[in-house]
């Protein structure tokens, strides 16, 4: 195979080869600044697209050091990477039509991949088994971000091409911290998404496991906020004087409870859930510190915002019943959002039309959260329209798996029902 | 039967028809004012010797109110109650011997009866069976506090009639309010026992279930606080609008278990229970309001002060954790204390010449808590001595028990080892 | 005013005066059965009508005989009360219509009052300024009851008059204990709505507070059950023995607090709510006993079947922590429910026509739950139809408060449109 | 210096530059065996003095793998370590008297090291100052073992040295896995008791931190069992299905909770810590499995039982409240002891004579718990007498901390009041 569909199925590959979580897709993202130079993209990079104080869950310093000298020792372009230092990645690229004024269209594709350790040959993955499994020991795209990203140079590709007929512009968001929802909200942040008229998202797999199936949005993806307490109460010989102790463990068990227990709320659906707990140094030791990782998910973002301030009322109280000093953090959020159906119709107009579609379903329920929604929410906000495209494909194993796959061969129908969008929606008919 | 030892069996049937609980004890102090001053005692009573913001576990006024008006139907002196009238019930009688100076004597004995139903004929409780059951329905003295006050009252006579043997004087305090530590406290703020060289406590039965014997002191009263916490949140329809409601109950079962869950400590032993939780009014309201009664009790008085200390930050960080106020009230408290050797030997000795003595044991581990350990304690920290003496007592059901009686037989002994201690106190050996 | 609409509110103060809340409505019962059999109606009560197993929430026999026997002494027909003893109200009349054969229509009225204390006329309380007032202290109808009731006779009396042109037959169903959704079960598995094709039931006030407006429908009634936990413990002195004890006042706790962090539920919203909890008899006692009053509610029927099965191993195992026994009882359950478009069509074109009202809302949400679902989903069950036709009533308070009152004038209107769309039903247009 | 003081003080520093923590003590076993087998005593070590299944907190078997291979690597005597491999360390030396027939002297010393890390030169530690710090990371005698194993080989020489004179025969008991009271059970299970009149065991430093000082023994150990529970629920996606997860996070953070709530037991004190809470894998994912480690406390070992009856229904409760299943397992136990005030008397005689001693002081109270108990007790229990001598000690940091160094001027102290004891015991006066 050659041409455009042996491109993408590269790119994929070899980022599916280099995969770098959140806040540290350097060489990802240097690899995607030069691809669009190289089309004729003019393009923004670092702090021009990363507001550093609405950024959420970013590494310690340490991680963010060691991953941006890894992507220097794989080759990455020193001048990029200077301007991507301390966690600023992603990029956007414009590319102005030449047929006259027209809206700006904007596409948007997430980077990042998960701390998840790759399966190997042995347990049948083709990855390993073909030799573009991931070289970054506990780091792998199984979430299809890959795909994702390299359907996104395909884009590029195909809409530079098609440059003399676009009458408007396009963007191309290459979106870093998906996961956990951490990253979109610094880009709104940063106005990436000024004077967006559509905006065009995308995802491989999710609701649709069925290649050659293209679905043309999604509803009701619940908002959400993810929250990080940390317990700081005081060690104590627990035999000797436990009266000198104050422990987190004890207040972070109360925690867990009392987020758990969180009201309903009339307006609509809600989750909660305390993921992880870490407390304590020993066994004969009353706990000094301790740790909650939680979400907090809602039909309506009213119903999220309802929860985090009820939510911060536990911890604080927790904590109190005890004497233990306490910090709340956000380390992620997404609002609630829904597909314009306009948009939608569009979209399943196109896919109609494109090469090996073989079905076009029925918009989704979203069910959970995505960071897109932080994006369509904001576009749409401004008067604009959003939708969240879903291009479906056969899976070997589920989302977040370690045996997780794409079938490669629907990433050319990706390229081709985003790109055909676009060019619609900039009267670029062909 | 005639002579003193009728008359001390005469006052408690009296006392034993006419239970009167905390802070209630109208008639029963008003008999005591006006026998005390016929054998020419000089006696204080009201807010001379209450003092008011000390009174803890007040009744409700209505309560109060009630129980003054029988207490007049009753025949009471209106003149007393006048003075008595709100709660402040008990008095201290003083008597100055005619043989020139010496210390000052105190003997305390608790008046009040507990709101418990008493039994009745047919159970075959004695009390129903010869005519003085409790005539006020509800009430009863069901711990011999009866027997107590009749003592005091025996003991007032016997000293009355050594009145020119002796050197110094004797004072007789009557407290009310003992069941739940409530009382004590407030007479000491009022200064009864002030210049106190040696105080004499009493109770009957309690470690001794014996007749004829007596323990001439008690070691390890617990130190002990009662708190009554109230919880105030906001109704609301559960159905309807639960993210409305503000649970009291919620709040109320979490400080619960976060007071049982209150550290140990390495000073020595504690409690703590929970012993009532009243929450909500309807199975679809959220509840509006909740209340915990409990109890600490400590080894130490530190003990009880630390416990205390953490179990108000548990009662406020709950109620915290749902937006619920709150308000902690202490209901009662009393001192760790211990009975001093000296003073023991010499009840000891006295004891064994006492008539009706079979057998002086030794002094008892206290294991719970009394009021009166607050008086113990106010006059060792001024340098005096106390003991707490226990006068056997077969008894046909435990304290606290609708069948509760006492062996009226030991009563004159009760009055023998107590005048007879005093006299010895007092230089004014028979 | 004289003639049927006279009628209806001489019935409903009557009935206003005499409130009898769930599983005592005797007198009420009695009354409805006479007034249906002089109106021609075959008429089934007690247990023909409601089955002892099914029926929930049924008071302790001393309440039941209590209620009984003022039923008696009110003058209730002394036949009817012997078939009702022990709490089997309610009753069903049935009328063949004269016009050949036809499809059931079933028309369902709820009789039972609350235990609300009425406000008095110092209050403003128009049935007290009037001297109907409920005369049996601590109940109430505080819900409108007595008016659904008074509905239903005129309802029976509206139907009797027109039976020749009736083609099929109406079966009026009064039914008891709607309160905590406890009666409606026990009247189904009686079969009472065996062969019904269409179910008319009726609120007043409600989500309308506008005299004059009808609203033909509801949807959403959130699906419930109602249980009661209680805990048996062992008492134990708290200071002296505290690990003889097994605190259910503790376990309660942890019941309480377990139940409220129940996990939510991916087909709908659910409701959780521990609305009493009374543990405990004395602060110095461990807590022998507890109980636990709670509510879950969901969005389908499979929701709430999942947290019931969930709270069952909540409080069974809240229980074994601390070595306490438990039993857990339902109180009270329904299912969701919806009203069918179709039946609503029918009321909304007969209530256009029907003297009195002014306006035809929107079907509306239900939000909570009602004990009508119970019939409605048991007919729809069966292939029938049903509805929950919404009177509009001003209210100088709301629903189950000491001042609630309803606009007599709205009485005649649901007469109208219940007894119209009854006719409709059954071929009798007018 | 030379002679039998450097030779301590050089096993010591070998010892501390070779730490093993529990159950991996292969080299440090293998060094005593040969050197006890050198001075001419009957020696048994592997499965004759450890009793497979009564061993508690055991490391996986991967970690006693590493451990064993390490000492192999090390130069441990190949033969010695076959017997040990899988966690069989310890050994017991005897050593027969010439003098004729007597009792059976026990001295206790127990090896193994503590998981910490040792400060560095830098800090001014003075092993690593000085070349003999730990050179197995993550391990260090931060407790003083290495110096109770040297002195062990100093008692052994000085007895071998006085055998002649002694009639009866010395056991010396060389006990891993005394951190977290898990080794001494063991050995007692084994039999390395039998037949033991007098046991002697020592510690440095502990409640002396004087260099001179002798306590003779130590009064009220507290009785302790260490216990791990895992909670097993069921993964589910947090957003998309949170009724499909059983969460043991929330069934940990309850039972937590619920052990700190155990009641309080009137026989004595008691503690209660869950120092290490561990739940879940991802913030938005049910979190599938936690662990607790926790510890209780007695001052009797029936409080002890008593609260591990109780928690392990707290454990099997709070797991049923969520449907998770669980396990509890024995980590570790010693039961309370006191030394006995005979064989105290004689320790305090001996060292008043002891070359170097400037103090003897009074038995001092424990306060918290030692595998020697377990040990103490056994012989207690078989009619025998223990004591517990500490040995003061300046230390630059305490007990378990990575600056913890001891005086070794103190060493030969131990040695001389150790063998000085044990030959009085065994008649042979000096």
């Amino acid at each position: 195979v050659r041409g455009p569909a042996a491109e993408v199925v590269a790119d994929r590959r070899d980022l599916h080869a280099h995969p770098e979580t959140a806040w540290t897709e350097f060489r990802t993202t240097a690899r995607v600044v030069q691809r669009l130079r190289a089309l004729g993209y003019r393009v923004r990079y670092g702090r021009e697209v990363v507001r550093e104080q609405a950024r959420m869950g970013v590494p310690e310093a340490a991680a963010l050091e060691a991953a941006w000298e890894r992507a220097a020792a794989e080759g990455a372009d020193p001048a990029l990477l200077e301007a991507m230092r301390g966690g600023f990645t992603g990029c956007v690229g414009e590319l102005e039509g030449a047929a006259g004024p027209g809206p700006t269209v904007a596409l948007r594709f997430d980077i990042d991949a998960l701390p998840v350790t790759e399966a190997d040959a042995a347990a049948g993955h083709r990855p390993a088994r073909e030799g573009f499994a991931s070289r970054h020991p506990g780091a792998m795209h199984a979430c299809g971000h890959d795909g994702h990203t390299a359907m996104g140079l395909g884009v590029a590709a195909a809409l530079a091409a098609a440059r003399a007929r676009m009458a408007g512009r396009v963007r191309l968001v290459f979106q870093p911290a998906e996961e956990g929802t951490r990253g979109a909200a610094a880009m709104v942040a940063a106005g990436v998404l000024e004077g967006v008229q559509d905006l065009l998202c995308v995802h491989l797999g999710a609701q649709s496991h069925v290649s050659g199936e293209v679905l043309p949005g999604v509803t009701g993806f619940l908002a959400t906020t993810k929250l990080d307490a940390e317990f700081l109460g005081k060690e104590a010989h627990a035999g000797l004087a436990p009266e000198e102790g104050r422990s987190a463990l004890v207040a972070a068990a109360f925690a867990a409870v009392g987020l758990h227990a969180l009201p309903r709320h009339s307006e609509g659906n809600s989750r909660v859930n305390v993921g992880v707990l870490r407390a304590g140094s020993g066994r004969n030791v009353v706990a000094g510190q301790a740790q909650l990782l939680f979400e907090l998910r809602g039909e309506t973002t009213a119903v999220v915002d309802y929860l985090e301030r009820q939510a911060a009322a536990v911890v604080a109280g927790a904590a109190a019943m005890y004497g233990v000093e306490h910090r709340l953090r956000r380390a992620g959020a997404a609002p609630s959002a829904s597909s314009d159906p306009a948009l939608m119709a569009l979209v399943a107009r196109v896919a109609e039309a494109t090469p090996g579609v073989r079905r076009v379903g029925e918009p989704c329920r979203a069910g959970a959260s995505d960071d897109a929604a932080t994006m369509m929410a904001a576009v749409q906000a401004a008067g604009g329209r959003a939708t969240y495209v879903i291009i479906g494909s056969e899976l070997p194993s589920g989302h977040h798996t370690p045996r997780f796959d794409i079938d490669e061969a629907v990433l050319p129908i990706g390229v081709g029902v985003l790109a055909g969008t676009a060019l619609e929606l900039l009267g670029a008919h062909p």
